[in-house]
């Protein structure tokens, strides 16, 4: 990988969001001449803080990926580009539901359609989600899984996904999809409290707060650190054997949100309690998820190397360290 | 069906074209009060001699479905609403893929978020495609089938009807989707070059010119006549056991394209070719297709009634009436 990414240009949408900020530390790192694309929506977790590091190594650029104008012109030239910028609240997708098929359907389509036009040559991976496959009718949950979305979120990205693999297939762009599981880490937006259990968890458990579980907390999930997701989207974008593929990410280690809530007590003060599924949670919940990512170690070698204790105690560390955003 | 029909309020989106002009009629018989939604855009087969013999008997309101505040406000005080508005043909949502989308994805989440703030009490018929399939694993082709869209209209049109199914799961609203195969008959847009074979062959054989069948002509098709779809909706909007499912049309006896051409031949004097394909088809081809409609025929008793012969006949003598519209 070190010598891959040394010298090319890499735009990275969503460049300023939780994993898209990591991404950019990886790849100025590895010599990569990085652009980023954000529109630095306070509620989507984009910060500069996050890209502080390396403010100085990377070109901003201020743009919604709604906005097709632009992205055809900042695709041009770019060797790779990585689609990350995306709504990722299931909640906020089911209350506005037009605004995540904007960003996380008709926003990709205008990528590849930019793409087609004006840079046909570049690699492009997605961000895709487990969310599409709905609730698992069997585990570990691999690729071939039925796709029966639980939300408008994974329709949308669904059919972002699909967009991908067709052009490749007809278009001959070539394309890569992650299905992303549930990502934590540093620069992940603790503020939201819409953006799914694991944020919120960590801020309270930072601000030694009662921690709330829905349900029995006996629901499993497979938890991926940022950087084990960073390094995933690294060798996807330089693998010469994938092309038009789609692929799920996972943790051999699954654990249940209790799991989850006594391993951050390990590391913080707080308590927590059982309550019912509020009802606009429950619709949408989709119970035990962990994913087979068998098939993308099998074509690139890659597996987490960071399990979820060692994980946790790192991101609690982080952000005592840099501090985190008031909840909203 | 007689009564049910009877002073309901109806509301068809598409109207005024191919399928929604022959529901019109069949509604306008039924005594309902009917609501014709249409943009009238040529290229979508929009033309008001289709409405002809019930344009005093309903309701005519130009707009498009692409804008929702008109839509907001159009099905309020629904009872039903057939969602029939759409962009059919697969090669236009390549060449424009981006107006596939708006119409066939973003205006039917549109839709349903209208019907879920101003009507959550409609009922809500979807015409959706079996092109969502893609390329059958194996025939006939029933629900459960994989969907592996071939073409940017498949994708769209699945996203569609998964809103559908979604807002039924989740908001309670009324849906019901029909995956539409080769449906044919008068008032079908013969000028289009871009939305199927049938038209364009039916077109030809008025003409007297000669047909060109792509590949060997042994590619099988099911093909429905608009008076068995037109029921089929019809008892889809009645039917009391049929809710947020998704069912099938067919026709039990598929014919190869050379079959449909030989069978217009018996009323129409052309000749026929065998040409290959050409790349732009061929991509998105999806090879021998006919469905299995079992599960709409336990829900509702519906099947077609229309043999491909004499649909054809009544459908040429149609046209040699009325009249046809120019190759565009």
């Amino acid at each position: 990988m070190n010598e891959f990414y040394k010298g090319k240009k890499v735009l990275v949408t969503g460049g300023i969001g939780f994993i898209g900020s990591n991404l950019a530390l990886g790849l100025v790192e590895l010599g990569s001449e990085v652009l980023l694309v954000d529109s630095m929506l306070p509620a989507y977790g984009a910060t500069l803080r996050n890209i502080e590091p390396v403010r100085e190594r990377v070109t901003v650029n201020f743009s919604d990926v709604r906005d097709p104008h632009s992205l055809g012109y900042l695709v041009q030239g770019q060797d790779l580009i990585f689609s990350l910028a995306g709504q990722v609240s299931h909640t906020e997708s089911m209350l506005d539901p037009m605004t995540d098929l904007e960003i996380n359907c008709r926003s990709q389509l205008s990528l590849l359609e930019c793409c087609r036009q004006g840079n046909a040559g570049a690699k492009v991976v997605f961000a895709s989600t487990r969310q599409l496959y709905g609730r698992p009718q069997y585990l570990p949950v691999d690729e071939g899984h039925p796709r029966v979305p639980v939300d408008v979120n994974g329709i949308n990205k669904l059919a972002a996904e699909m967009y991908y693999t067709l052009y490749h297939q007809v278009h001959g762009i070539d394309t890569v999809s992650l299905r992303l599981t549930n990502t934590y880490g540093p620069r992940m937006d603790l503020g939201s409290n819409r953006k799914g259990f694991a944020g919120i968890f960590i801020r309270k458990a930072l601000e030694g707060e009662k921690v709330q579980i829905y349900g029995t907390g006996e629901q499993r999930r497979d938890f991926n650190h940022v950087d084990d997701v960073v390094r995933a989207l690294l060798v996807a974008g330089e693998s010469e054997t994938v092309h038009g593929e789609v692929f799920n990410l996972g943790h051999p280690q699954p654990k249940s949100l209790l799991e989850f809530v006594q391993i951050l007590q390990e590391f913080a003060d707080f308590d927590y309690e059982l309550v019912p599924f509020p009802p606009e949670a429950e619709s949408i919940d989709i119970g035990d998820y962990y994913g087979d990512f068998t098939l993308f170690h099998k074509a690139t070698g890659w597996s987490p190397e960071i399990d979820l204790k060692a994980g946790l105690e790192t991101t609690l560390l982080y952000y005592r360290e840099y501090g985190w955003p008031a909840a909203r």
